[in-house]
C-alpha cells in the first residue's frame, strides 16, 4: 500500500504555508471589477486582470484588518471614513477560499457568497480563467441538481446527497443512464462539487456540444472530516463504504432511472476523495468499472497485479494533477506522493489498462484543477460500456 | 387599491427598531446548547431554554464586539484569552437573522451557517419551538428539492428556481400533480423557502401523516429587491408577472408531470411575496384558483366584487399573520394595514368565498409565522379540485 500517505501529505501541504503579514502591493493594474462570486449588489471584493483580489470593509473602530488568501495575510489600509481596503498578490485562475481578519477575529467577508471548504462555511472568490467557457452559464438545455435525503441504517440518519440529472431526463422517460459517484476532498462536503465545482454547468455544456453522452452524477458527504490532521494512518474506509455501497447506491438505483450494472457505474474523487475512490473501487470491481483520481494518488502496476480481475473489469483509469503539484515535487518540494503518478499511469498503460494522465496547466491543489479534471474525465466515461 | 401600502409599511416596521447597545443580561438559565443551525463541529452560537442566544468569538485585539439580533445590539465581554461572549434577550421561537459587530464592522458569525435575508447572505439561528415537530427531519419518505435553470427571454437570462417534488414522484410515472408557486419576501430570494422555510420537511411530514395530498412547489426569485425602501408606490409587478406567467409556468408544465389546469394551480407568498400574489392572482384568475397571503395583506369584499368571476374561479383564500403583528396593531402600533385582515376574511366568507384566517401564536413578522402558515395552508390546498 505504497500510496496510503499521499492524501495526508497533500493535506499537510495544503494547510501549511507561511502566514506572515505582507505589505499591500503598490504597482497594480487598475482594472478591478466586482467578482462573480459577490453577494447581489455588493461592489467588493473585486478582481483585476492580474488576478489580484481587492477586499474592502467598513470597520471604523478597528486597528488592524487583513485579507487572508492562499495562506498569505495582506494588510488593508484605512481611509478617512473608516473603510479598509487592500490587494492580494496575483492568484491562480479559478476558485479560492479566503477570509478577513478584524482585530484578531477570523470572519467571512460580508461581500462574498459562501462555500464549504477548509472545514468551514466561509468566503470564496472566483478569478476569471482563460478557459472558463467550460463552466459558463449558457443558453443550452440545463440539467437539474437535486437535493435528496436517503435513509442510512448504518449511521441511523437521513443523509443528504446531491444528484445531477442531465437535460432530457424529465422527458425521455424510457431512457436509463450510467452513474458517476463523485467525492469532495478533506475539509469539504457534499456541497463542494455542485457549488464551487460547477458540476452541472460543466456537464450541461459538454452534453450540449456533443462531447459526452448524458449520465447521472451523485455527490454525498465522504465522512472525511472526522479525520484529524496526522490521523489518516488510522482512517477507516468502512463506515463510508457501507453508506455508499449498501445504502446510497441501492437507493439511487431504486429512485432514478439508472443503468445499474458494473459497466455503467463510475467513481471519482478529488484529494482525499481520490484516496477513498482508490480504496473503495479496488475492493469492489464488481460494482465499479471506471475510476477517476483527481490530485489524489494513482494506480500502480502493483495495484493492477494484486487486484483480481483488474484488467477485465476496469474500463478506465483517469489520473490528474495541477501542474504546480507536479512542479513542486520535481523541484524537491512536496507534491504527488506514493510513486510518480505519470510513471504509474504510463506503466499500467503498458500493461494494457485504458488509462489517462492529465495535468491542469498553471494550477495547484485547488478547484480549477478539479473542474478541468471533471471536464476531461467526463469525455472519457462510459465510452466502452 | 386600499392594500397597496401594506407591504411597504410592514417592511418599514421590520427594518426599524432601536439599535442601542444593551447591557448583557446577568440572570440567565445556564442550559445553553449549540444551535441546530451551527456549522459542523462549532460549539457557538448556543441557545438556552429561555430562547436566549449566546454568541462567542475570538477577537483578541478588538475593543468592542456586539451580537446584533432582532434589531438590538448586545455587548459581548472579553475574557483573558481574547474570547468575547455574551447573551441576547429571549427570542421568539423559530428562525432569526443576526450578525456580529467587531470594532464597527458588521460581519457574519463564523459559527453559524448562512441564509439569505435582509438583503444579504449572513448568519441565522434556530430557536427551538414547541411545535418544531412539523419540520423535524424524520424517517419518512422524502421528496426532493431540485435546482433548475429556466430560460427567460424577457430578462435575457437563465433564471434559477427550486422545485419540491413529493415522495413517490420518481416512481409513480403516470401520476400528475397540482402545483403551488410560493414566493419569498422583500430582502430575500428563492433560497428562503427551501432553506429557512423548511418547505421540503414540512411537506414530507404532512404527506407521511396523510394530512395533505402530494403536490409540487415552485420557488423562484420575485424580483423584489430592486425596490428601494419607500419606493413601493412605484413597484411594477409586470416584469415578475411576465417571468412567472409567460416563462416559468410553461417551463414547469413542460418539464414536470403537472396538472396544468386552473383548479390545480395555486400561488402564495409571504410579506411582499403576498403583495405580489394578490396582484398577480386577482389579474389572472384563469390561471390560479388558490391564493395564500402570509403576513402580506388580505382580500376584501371590494376585491371580490370588483374582480370578474372571483366567486366562481377562486377555490380558496388563506390569510395569515403572526399574533404579534395583530397585537401591535390593536395596541395602536403598526401592524397589518389596508383593512383588518380578519374582518376582511370574515366578510368574504359571508359573501360565500372559501376563506380561512390563521394566526401564528406568539410570533411576529418572521419565518416561524410563515412555516406554520405553509403547514396550515398545505392542508387546505387542492381539496376542491
Amino acid at each position: 500500500m505504497k500510496h496510503t500517505l499521499l492524501p495526508l501529505l497533500i493535506i499537510v501541504l495544503w494547510i501549511s504555508g507561511t502566514c506572515q503579514a505582507q505589505p499591500v502591493q503598490t504597482t497594480v493594474t487598475e482594472d478591478f471589477k466586482p467578482s462573480s462570486t459577490n453577494q447581489p449588489g455588493k461592489e467588493y471584493p473585486m478582481v483585476n486582470s492580474e488576478g489580484r483580489v481587492r477586499a474592502s470593509i467598513s470597520a471604523p473602530e478597528a486597528h488592524r484588518v487583513q485579507l487572508d488568501i492562499s495562506a498569505v495575510k495582506y494588510d488593508l489600509t484605512k481611509d478617512e471614513n473608516g473603510v479598509w481596503t487592500g490587494d492580494s498578490a496575483p492568484q491562480d485562475e479559478g476558485f479560492h477560499y479566503y477570509q478577513l481578519w478584524i482585530d484578531g477575529a477570523s470572519v467571512p467577508d460580508p461581500g462574498s457568497i459562501y462555500f464549504y471548504g477548509a472545514m468551514r462555511w466561509g468566503s470564496g472568490i472566483e478569478i476569471p480563467a482563460h478557459d472558463q467557457d467550460i463552466y459558463d452559464l449558457k443558453n443550452v438545455p440545463h440539467g437539474q441538481i437535486r437535493e435528496i435525503l436517503f435513509p442510512s441504517e448504518s449511521t441511523n440518519t437521513s443523509r443528504r446527497a446531491f444528484v445531477y440529472t442531465p437535460p432530457g431526463y424529465e422527458k425521455n422517460l424510457d431512457r436509463r443512464y450510467p452513474v458517476l459517484y463523485l467525492q469532495h476532498g478533506w475539509g469539504e462536503n457534499e456541497y463542494g462539487w455542485p457549488n464551487q465545482g460547477k458540476t452541472n454547468l460543466i456537464m450541461d455544456n459538454l452534453i450540449a456540444s456533443g462531447k459526452t453522452e448524458p449520465f447521472i452524477i451523485v455527490m454525498t458527504y465522504g465522512m472525511t472530516n472526522e479525520v484529524k490532521i496526522g490521523g489518516l494512518r488510522n482512517f477507516d474506509i468502512n463506515p463510508f463504504q457501507t453508506v455508499l455501497i449498501n445504502e446510497l447506491i441501492p437507493f439511487i438505483d431504486d429512485n432514478f432511472r439508472t443503468l445499474s450494472d458494473q459497466p455503467n457505474r463510475a467513481m471519482a474523487g478529488l484529494s482525499m476523495g481520490g484516496f477513498e475512490t482508490r480504496l473503495i473501487t479496488l475492493k469492489n470491481l464488481d460494482i465499479f468499472s471506471h475510476i477517476g483520481l483527481f490530485s489524489g494518488g494513482s494506480i500502480s502496476p502493483e495495484d493492477v497485479l494484486s487486484t483480481p480481475g483488474f484488467k477485465e473489469k476496469v474500463k478506465l483509469v483517469f489520473v490528474s494533477y495541477g501542474s504546480r503539484e507536479i512542479e513542486n515535487r520535481r523541484s524537491g518540494g512536496r507534491g504527488p506522493f506514493g510513486g510518480d503518478p505519470k510513471e504509474n499511469t504510463d506503466a499500467i498503460i503498458k500493461e494494457g489498462v485504458n488509462a489517462y494522465f492529465y495535468v491542469s496547466p498553471n494550477t495547484a491543489h485547488e478547484w480549477q484543477s478539479w473542474r478541468r479534471s471533471l471536464y476531461e474525465f467526463a469525455q472519457l466515461l462510459f465510452k466502452q460500456s
